[in-house]
């Protein structure tokens, strides 16, 4: 299942960093509550958006952090994973 | 009964996809709760819409995905079949 | 009495369809509950509204639905029937 | 007591109509609390109205439909009538 | 201390009215909970507030009906008075 | 330490005027909850400001009434002494 | 990991000052829980956001003065800093 976003939307798939604590116990689980990193999937086209002009700045592969509790979050089906679709005003940064 | 929508609105479809657990029992009550995933049967002119332009970037038979919570959910009472009326934005992505 | 709107506003006379349910049995207080579907009984001229242009695409006569939850119900006083006037953009689509 | 409004603002004195039930009993009471229909007093000068030019449609003398919970209801303190200063915006139909 | 409103912005003085119930009893506690009325002590320059040009239309000494709940009421301090600053908008209609 | 507020930003160092009851003791402590006086220590540069054009209208040294409510708290650290950081639209007026 | 700021965007170090009360102790804890000030560490290009003219005006290094409340704090992972990305324009002032 491939998307393609409208306008300025993006398709990210949130990175579920393994957490380590200082005594060196994984914490998985603790990381999937906020997931702020993520990568670029897919990006609309951007252009004219509710009667202003958008251009995109992010591509496909970009590691980004984007805000929590923005955009709405996805499952195909096909596989366990789920995305998260946003306006791209809601990614903050790009990781370098 | 035919549904032309007005200004930048879509009618849309959702999708019940049968979903199966782990185990292979099918659960249709459970994908009926978010149907986020729909087929577009109308489209809108565009045009001048609350004072901007908008182009439609959707057409007949596309699958897309829709945020939920958005639009209004109608009945035609010819079938026992739900469609939705959203606004093109609240269209996230087009599924290829 | 006959209503002019103003603006961009359209009167509306909800259908109140009879409802049969499978068993044959017909439900008209159900069906008055959530009345979506509306004959356009006037238009206003639109022109210019809240500074912004709008040109008017319904007429009296056509059949719309029309989103729950908005415009005004009013009673003329003359018979029982009640009308919403509601702006054109919470008409969702036109029934042909 | 004579009101010139501002900017779009109409003085609208609301109508009290009397209430015949089916069995004849009048109920002006009833009536009384939810005063939709009103005849326009006072008609701001409209003009540029926070950044936007408005055309005044209602002129005095008009009946009109208003918007219930719209505006603000004051008293002259001459006499026991009510009236309600409303945006022209507010006003929804006026009655023929 | 004098007063000096910024952008569309008028220092009113509400005016407590005396008020008489029918049985000649003065009330003027009753009548200081919403005063409506207000005399204009300073008037603002106008001008492009908030990216919108504003032309005054109230001058210093006329009789307004302001918006209940609207402004900022400020006790000078040199006597009981207490003002409201309020935006030109938050007057209704001037009395004359 | 020294604020250079951004925008249409402003500076103003509340004044706590020590209040006087009729029977002469002194109240500071119930000025201090609503300081609504105070005075511009630092002035933005205005210009765009999320678009529009800002002309700044107070200067350091202006003695002036702000919205209850409105701006920033801070304290620098340095002394006892609070600031707050308005926006320049949220003061009525200035104290001649 | 390096941020790079979509937009207006503005990466902040929030400033944890240690604070000393008159007793002399140090009260790391508290100052924690407002901080008010922060150091920049990346700003965004600036340019056309969400369809209005943005110009950059704080720069690497700048001490800043920014809004509780405001922004989306980050965690990096790599140390235990707290990161906060804000708008520029809920950066209140820039500390000489």
């Amino acid at each position: 299942m491939k998307l393609v976003p409208l306008f300025d939307k993006v398709v990210l798939k949130p990175l579920v960093a393994e957490e380590t604590t200082k005594s060196g116990i994984v914490l998985p689980g603790q990381a999937k509550e906020k997931p702020q990193q993520a990568e670029v999937i897919a990006v609309g086209p951007g252009g004219l958006v509710d009667g202003k002009e958008v251009t995109m700045q992010v591509k496909v592969g970009d590691k980004v952090i984007f805000s929590k509790y923005s955009g709405t979050e996805i499952e195909t089906g096909e596989d366990d994973q789920k995305y998260v679709i946003v306006k791209q005003n809601d990614i903050l940064a790009v990781i370098e």
